[in-house]
């Protein structure tokens, strides 16, 4: 496509692809996603995981993405999941979280955060943090071209250098996370001795999603919220915000940062 | 509250407030939005609107939000609203549409855009589009201090001049583009003569609503998406992204920019 600019000029732009995607779950529907499509097998299921509705990989017979029909299938063993316990959650009140707005959660997320525990021991340093901003910097693709899209990576950081687990891209910054949530289930990753990255801010679902996969440690481009940063002290992770190139605020979890 | 910066150095940062605000009609609980609060009567309205759960002001007989309680309460004229036709549309399969993610969505918004008409002698110039880009940098007060917030704006342009009537920041996008559509309703605002601006994309649902909204020209600091884009030109809406001091890129309705 193409567009014109101040000088009044014709020229070619990138555009983010955005799809829809219908999930169902044992053939009733449960919501559509729309996404730049890079993992929607992985993006189902980490809606699922992250929404609460289904608590393991172990529940799930299988999933089918068909995109001549923007859908997304995904089974589940006999009565298990959303038939038996999830019913009620799907009625549930909805919480309509920040996100860039109103992103719907079935359920109440923050009943369990109380619960959650993440690992004290890991650990991220100045260099490991710099080599993930530079890693995430050489995998934008689709942001580079197009923008709008927000990209979330999951990483395993030494003391002087960082390797990219999953990197994704889509237009909203949820999908991303949801598809890394999938994605770690996919490939049976914990997320403890991990570093989850988000190009989008810090608000309150951000932090409660990762504190769910298991992650300790949690970068973003962006700022935080007040809720987002109440959260991540309850639950004692590391946040780091308005992390570009050598710069970044260290918000909570600071003995987890070993400079 | 304070941050360690990337000198080690302890240092007051300031921090977006995030509130939960639970909205009921009729005594009904419908959703929680989390917001910043500064709209929150408009957002609770802006919300129903956009939404398409009330379809006229004069259903509503009354809101009040009470912050001790978190809750917006919302009262509709007898056996009108959610009551009589909403509780179908509650019930409908919801679309999470990409904001920055997936912002809950009642019944089909794409349903109504066949039906929308935007006024074609609507105009913008170059003037009016930097005098309204000047007038919004001058209203950033929470994303100056804090960040991680998006700003939406409601303005009427002249020929070399722009008038912000409207402008609302939140955490979410949604909820400030909401909370406009709540004040319109307020002031009993057509949105023929005025023209739109968000520092969020431009996607779909940002399309639609602004087009729901009645108005025909709609301006971001950001990027769009495809669908933004495909949507714009169904509904003939002129869209203007990446709109920073001097430079912008004009994407569709052409004929409404008078340069």
């Amino acid at each position: 496509m193409s567009a014109i600019d101040e000088t009044g000029q014709r020229r070619p732009v990138a555009i983010a692809g955005e799809h829809p995607l219908t999930l169902y779950v044992d053939r009733r529907e449960v919501v559509t996603l729309m996404t730049l499509g890079q993992a929607p097998e992985a993006l189902a299921l980490g809606f699922l995981r992250n929404q609460r509705l289904i608590r393991s990989l172990d529940q799930v017979e299988s999933v089918q993405v068909d995109w001549s029909v923007d859908a997304a299938a995904v089974i589940t063993r006999a009565g298990v999941g959303l038939d038996a316990a999830g019913e009620a959650s799907l009625d549930a009140p909805r919480t309509v979280t920040t996100g860039c707005g109103q992103g719907s959660v079935f359920g109440d997320l923050m009943a369990e955060v109380d619960r959650i525990r993440l690992p004290a021991d890991a650990r991220l340093s100045r260099a490991g943090l710099q080599a993930l901003l530079e890693a995430v910097r050489g995998r934008e693709t689709v942001y580079k071209q197009a923008g709008a899209v927000h990209g979330c990576a999951l990483a395993r950081c030494t003391d002087d250098d960082a390797q990219i687990l999953h990197y994704v891209e889509d237009v909203g910054r949820h999908n991303a996370v949801d598809a890394i949530a999938g994605l770690m289930w996919m490939h049976g990753e914990a997320g403890a001795d991990t570093v989850f990255y988000t190009t989008g801010r810090l608000t309150s679902e951000m932090v409660i999603k990762c504190a769910q996969m298991g992650i300790p440690i949690l970068v973003s481009r962006s700022g935080l919220t007040r809720m987002g940063y109440e959260i991540a002290r309850e639950v004692g992770l590391t946040l780091i915000g308005r992390a570009t190139h050598t710069r970044f605020l260290l918000f909570s979890g600071e003995e987890r940062f070993t400079g």
